[in-house]
C-alpha cells in the first residue's frame, strides 16, 4: 500500500515571472547519474559552467559561479561579504525586492538609507546620483529589473558614477538575467546577481553571480580559513572583521572555485548540470537572439491585451520586456480570474504585492515559456474566461493583433 | 557549432561518504515539469514533503522542511536562528565537522566553547555532561555521525541531560540520516539537521531540518516580517534582535512552509521533487529495513577488507555504519590508488582532512551506493589495485568472506 502517490505534476503554461518552464534538455540534464564533487569530470563542468557565465554576465571577471541556494542566497552572499557592521548602505526603491536589499543590509549590521520613487516608474540616474553624494554611502545596491512592478531601472550612468567616486554598485538582475542585456563590464557594475527560475529557464536553487576584482579585494580583507582545514602557520584575524556567514562567505566559496578546490559546502550535482544545460542553450541561441525574442513576444502580448481593451499598469518608457503588468478591471476579482485559468486552462500567471495586491496581474515571459503557442494560448484564454467575471473586453481580436505581430516577425524595435 | 559538449557523465560507482548515487526514480523526479511555487499541486507536495521529514526524523515536531542549499546551510539556518550575539555555545568535538559547528556559531556572534577528544573515538556522554555544568552554555552543538574519522557519538543521554537543564541540544545527522536510527523525539533532540547527499541518496543541495516547540519559541523571539510585506499596524522590533540572515531566517521560512504561504523565497522545485522522491523510497523501504540494510552491507565491507589484511582506523565501539576507514598501508600512496580506482574502474572512494589527510581512506555505504554488487565490485578492484602499488594483501580471500555476510543474510547485529 502506497501511501504517498507517484509524482506526476499536471503540465502547465507558466507565464508568472517566475518559476517558469524549463526546456526539456534541462529537465533530461538533472536526471543525469552523479558524478563526485572532486571527479575531475565535474570539476570540468564547474569550470564550463563559470565561463558559460562570464559569457552570460558580459563580463572578463574572474569570479563568475553559482552560489547554491534560490536567488536570494546569492544576494545576502554578495551583500553580507561586502558589509562591514556600520558601513551605510544606499539602496533605491522602487518596488517590493528594493525593500528586500535594504532588509538584507540592514540584517548585515549596514546602516541602510533609501530613497524611493513611486512604484510604476524609475529613478532619473541623477536622482540617485545627487544622492550618492548628499548621503555618502559605502555602498550601493539596486534592482535591475523589479518584478512587482514590472519596471527596469537603467544603469549606465549610475554605474560611470559610481566608479567615478570609487563606490561599489551591487546590483540585483535576477529577473533580467538572460531575458535582457545585463552589460556587467560595458555598465561598470561591481557585483552582479543572476537568478536561475526566470529568463535563464533552469529551476530555482541556484544564483549565478559575478563580481570583479574591487569587490575580491574589499572581501579578501575578512577572509578566514576555517578550523580543522587551517594551513600550518595560519595566523587568525580579528573575529569583528569575520564575513557573518560560512555558508555564504564568498571569500571560501571562490576557493573552492578555484583550481585550490579546497572543500566547503558539496556543490550540488543536479543542479549544476541544470544550470549547464541552461547556459548551453541561452548561448546556443545567442544573447541578442534571445533578447530579440523576448521582444517579440512582448509585443505580441501587449497588442493582444490592448486590442482586448485592458490597461497596461505603469510607465511604458522603463517597462520590462519580460514582465507585462495588467490593471485588473475594477469591477473583476483578479484571483478568481487567476484560479480559473490555472484550474481550466493549465496557465499561470500572477498577482502583486503590497499595494498592488489585487490590483494588477502580471504576465511573465520569460526564457523557454517565452514562445508562441504561449503567448496565444494565454491571450485566448483570458479572453474566454474575462467575461465569465464580468470583464467586458472586446470580444475576437486579441489574437489576430498578436498574429499581426508575428506575421511582421522579429522587427527590431524602434 | 557547440562549444560546449552535451553533458554525458561517465557512470560511477561511489563508495565515498558523499555525494553518493541516486535511485533513477529519484532522477526520474528531478526532470519532471515545473509547477508555479503556489500552484496548489505543488503546496501539496510541500505539505506531503513535510509529513514525510517527520516520518524520517522520528518526530512529531510541527516544523520539519527543508532548508534550499546544502546541508551546511541548514545547520547555519538553525545556529544563526537560535544564537544571539554573546550565547556561550559549547561544541563537543571529535572530528573536522565539530570545527565547522563551532566555525558557524563563532561567525554568528557566540561565544564559543570546545572541549575535544582524540580522533577516532567519540566522547563518553558524562565528559559532555560534566563540561555542559562546568561551562554553562546557552545551547550545545553536536556532531552525530563524524564522517571525518567515521565515528559516531551516542546521543541518547547527552540529550536527557540537556532538557532536565532546560538548555537546547543542536545535532548534526547530515551524514546519519536515513541510514541509521536518528531518534528525534526519543533522543529529546531539539534541532536536527539532516543532508540529502548521503544516506537519503538525492543529490546535494537541500537540508532537511526539524526542531520542536521550545526552538521555535526561541526564534520567535527575534521574528521580523520584512518590509514590502509587512501587514497593517506591524511594530517593528529591536535591530539588535533580528536574525543576522535572511536568506536562512527560520521564522519566515516556517511562514513559508505554514498553511499561510507568506512569500519568501522560491521553493526549489525540481529538488522538492526529487527530494519527496527519496523519502519516498526510505519510507517503502521502512527506516529498521533500511538501517539493517546498512549494517548488512558494512558487514560484508569489513569482512572483505580484513581478509584482504587491511586494518580499520578507529574505535570500532562507536564506528559509523555507514562509513568505514581504512589506514593506508604505510608504503602505499593513497591518492594513487584513488585515482587508479576511479581511472580505470570508475569507482570512487574518499580520502580525509587535516590530519588524517593521506592516512586513511573512506569508503561510504550510503543510501543507493550501498548494495551488494558495489561492495564486492569495490573490493575486487581495490584487490586489483592495491598490489600495482605496493601493498601486500592477501589475495583471492575477500570477494569469499564479504559472501560469507551475505550468505548469513540479514543477521541482526550481536
Amino acid at each position: 500500500m502506497k501511501r504517498y502517490k507517484d509524482l506526476s505534476p499536471s503540465p502547465r503554461i507558466i507565464l508568472t515571472p517566475g518559476p517558469v518552464e524549463v526546456d526539456p534538455r534541462v529537465s533530461r540534464a538533472l536526471s543525469y547519474p552523479m558524478l563526485g564533487q572532486f571527479d575531475p569530470e565535474f570539476t570540468a563542468l564547474m569550470n564550463e559552467t563559470m565561463q558559460m557565465l562570464r559569457e552570460l554576465f558580459r563580463t572578463s571577471n574572474r569570479w563568475a559561479f553559482p552560489v547554491d541556494g534560490t536567488s536570494r542566497s546569492g544576494l545576502e552572499a554578495v551583500l553580507t561579504g561586502l558589509i562591514e557592521p556600520g558601513d551605510r548602505v544606499l539602496v533605491p526603491i522602487f518596488g517590493r525586492f528594493g525593500y528586500l536589499l535594504a532588509e538584507i543590509a540592514e540584517r548585515c549590521g549596514a546602516e541602510v538609507v533609501t530613497i524611493e520613487t513611486e512604484w510604476g516608474t524609475v529613478f532619473d540616474p541623477g536622482e540617485v546620483i545627487d544622492a550618492i553624494d548628499r548621503l555618502k554611502p559605502d555602498l550601493i545596491a539596486i534592482v535591475h529589473g523589479e518584478t512587482s512592478t514590472g519596471r527596469m531601472q537603467p544603469l549606465e550612468a549610475i554605474g560611470r558614477a559610481c566608479r567615478e567616486r570609487e563606490l561599489l554598485l551591487i546590483v540585483d538582475a535576477v529577473a533580467t538575467i538572460g531575458g535582457v542585456p545585463v552589460e556587467t563590464d560595458a555598465w561598470q557594475l561591481d557585483a552582479v546577481i543572476g537568478g536561475t527560475q526566470k529568463c535563464l529557464s533552469v529551476p530555482s536553487g541556484m544564483s549565478p553571480i559575478t563580481y570583479n576584482d574591487r569587490v575580491e579585494a574589499k572581501l579578501m580583507r575578512r577572509k578566514r580559513i576555517e578550523k580543522g582545514i587551517q594551513p600550518d602557520g595560519y595566523i587568525e584575524k580579528d573575529p569583528s572583521l569575520f564575513i557573518r556567514s560560512n555558508y555564504l562567505d564568498l571569500t571560501q566559496l571562490q576557493d573552492y572555485w578555484s583550481p585550490q578546490r579546497l572543500n566547503h559546502h558539496t556543490e550540488a550535482t543536479a543542479m549544476l548540470y541544470g544550470l549547464r544545460e541552461g547556459l548551453r542553450l541561452v548561448l546556443e541561441e545567442g544573447l541578442e537572439e534571445r533578447f530579440a525574442r523576448h521582444r517579440l513576444h512582448e509585443r505580441a502580448l501587449v497588442a493582444g491585451l490592448e486590442a482586448m481593451g485592458l490597461t497596461r499598469y505603469g510607465d511604458d518608457s522603463c517597462k520590462m520586456p519580460v514582465v507585462t503588468c495588467v490593471c485588473i478591471p475594477s469591477n473583476v476579482d483578479g484571483e478568481a480570474v487567476r484560479s480559473q485559468l490555472l484550474a481550466d486552462f493549465g496557465i499561470e500567471i500572477a498577482s502583486s504585492f503590497g499595494p498592488l495586491k489585487g490590483q494588477i496581474w502580471r504576465i511573465g515571459t520569460m526564457g523557454y515559456s517565452c514562445r508562441k503557442s504561449n503567448i496565444l494560448l494565454g491571450l485566448a484564454a483570458l479572453e474566454a474566461v474575462l467575461p465569465l467575471h464580468g470583464a467586458s473586453i472586446v470580444p475576437g481580436a486579441a489574437i489576430s493583433a498578436a498574429l499581426v505581430i508575428y506575421a511582421e516577425g522579429a522587427k527590431p524595435d524602434a
